[in-house]
């Protein structure tokens, strides 16, 4: 069981911030390579989630450390507002859709998660739906393991509510950063303390691990997802087929 | 436990067979007004599935009892052997984007349970596979059911060898039948007892309830199946949306 306000959302002190970000730039070259040997062997699929609060950095990590991926192999998805069709549909029903096929590595910029977070903290489900939700999500996770050898792996991008607080001021304060400011994040950072209770509930319900990213520094947060997403590429040990003679 | 040679594939001998037809046609009207205050309502949604061998009478059920629902609320799929994208993500894929949103009629022709039958009897996948497959389907179902108050309802049509032969057959020396006859279906009839075991097992394994139909007399089998989706459609209580003064 993980306590979420034991975990910091700082860098460790003993990191030097501009080797971190030379090594994320090296890392993010292997994660390109290992991307295209993977797309070649068309052996496992890579589904990669960001979940984390406004401001937390879920593009931008995007950017650092996919940046390197090849566009025809690599895919990425924004999940907003359910349309009409979809909330017609049982919350999976859009996000199914979208997994990967083998060969192929998806983005979910957020994921079927936000329906047993940001759902919860308003109060639009009971936590009897939260249950069949969780119980949901460990069958469909498992699924896509088992049945597609698709490798699943879960970030949450953890950032100090003064840090949150910062970053959405910049999208005011920066006129390049201005297209990203939206009224509404104000009034749901308000809830911070809300989602924390519940981002913790959901880790410690959730079969398959989620790896907890801080967030507070640019540069450690990348590198942390950036060793992280190479070494589990690594262990699947992709290989160029080759023609045998 | 079922036993699937213990089940008769016959109607009960006391049972009228014009009686039986006549009660069918009227079921059949009154399953098509069911579905049109379904289809107004929005509340929930109905997904069918046949399950059978060739000959079975799949189409010939869609027909004589589901004939009178509304185009516009009713859609019907046939799943066909997997194409190249659908092999290349896991067995559920194609089937969860084919589920009814709120208010829909969705008729499966065959479902997610090939992928338990057909692929275990010619030993495509092993019993590892079948387990978590068969976990897949019962949380699958459950979740349409929970989340999306789908209310599935899941038919095996029984046919005896001799009928199944003699249906076939039909296929060759009758010409109107022409269409329908596959050299292909000879070959899986021989393995008609495998195919019973496998049925057997995952109807016992399968969270929700199957509805086995005795399929060797049509006019027994489209009664059999009128009355049960008439009856469960009722049980939903659906009530035309009026306006409120």
């Amino acid at each position: 069981m993980i306590k979420i306000n034991k975990i910091s959302t700082k860098p460790p002190s003993d990191l030097d911030k501009d080797k971190c970000k030379s090594k994320t730039e090296s890392l993010a070259k292997k994660i390109g390579e290992l991307q295209r040997i993977i797309y070649a062997e068309k052996k496992s699929s890579v589904l990669i989630i960001f979940q984390g609060l406004d401001a937390s950095g879920k593009d931008g990590t995007t950017r650092h450390v996919l940046g390197e991926c090849g566009i025809a192999g690599t895919d990425s998805y924004s999940f907003k507002k359910p349309t009409d069709d979809e909330s017609a549909h049982d919350f999976l029903w859009r996000v199914h859709k979208m997994t990967p096929a083998k060969g192929m590595f998806m983005i979910f910029n957020r994921s079927h998660y936000e329906d047993v977070l940001i759902q919860r903290v308003h109060n639009w489900i009971d936590e009897d739906r939260v249950a069949v939700r969780m119980n949901a999500i460990n069958a469909f996770e498992k699924l896509l393991h088992k049945d597609n050898d698709t490798l699943v792996l879960k970030f949450f991008l953890h950032i100090s509510q003064e840090k949150q607080l910062e970053k959405l001021q910049e999208r005011i304060d920066i006129p390049k950063k201005n297209w990203k400011h939206n009224p509404a994040d104000w009034e749901e950072a308000k809830l911070y303390d809300k989602y924390m209770d519940a981002y913790e509930d959901v880790i410690n319900r959730s079969e398959l691990p989620w790896h907890i990213v801080p967030c507070d520094k640019r540069w450690y947060r990348d590198y942390f997802i950036a060793s992280t997403i190479h070494d589990s590429l690594k262990a699947l040990n992709p290989k160029l087929p080759h023609i045998k003679n």
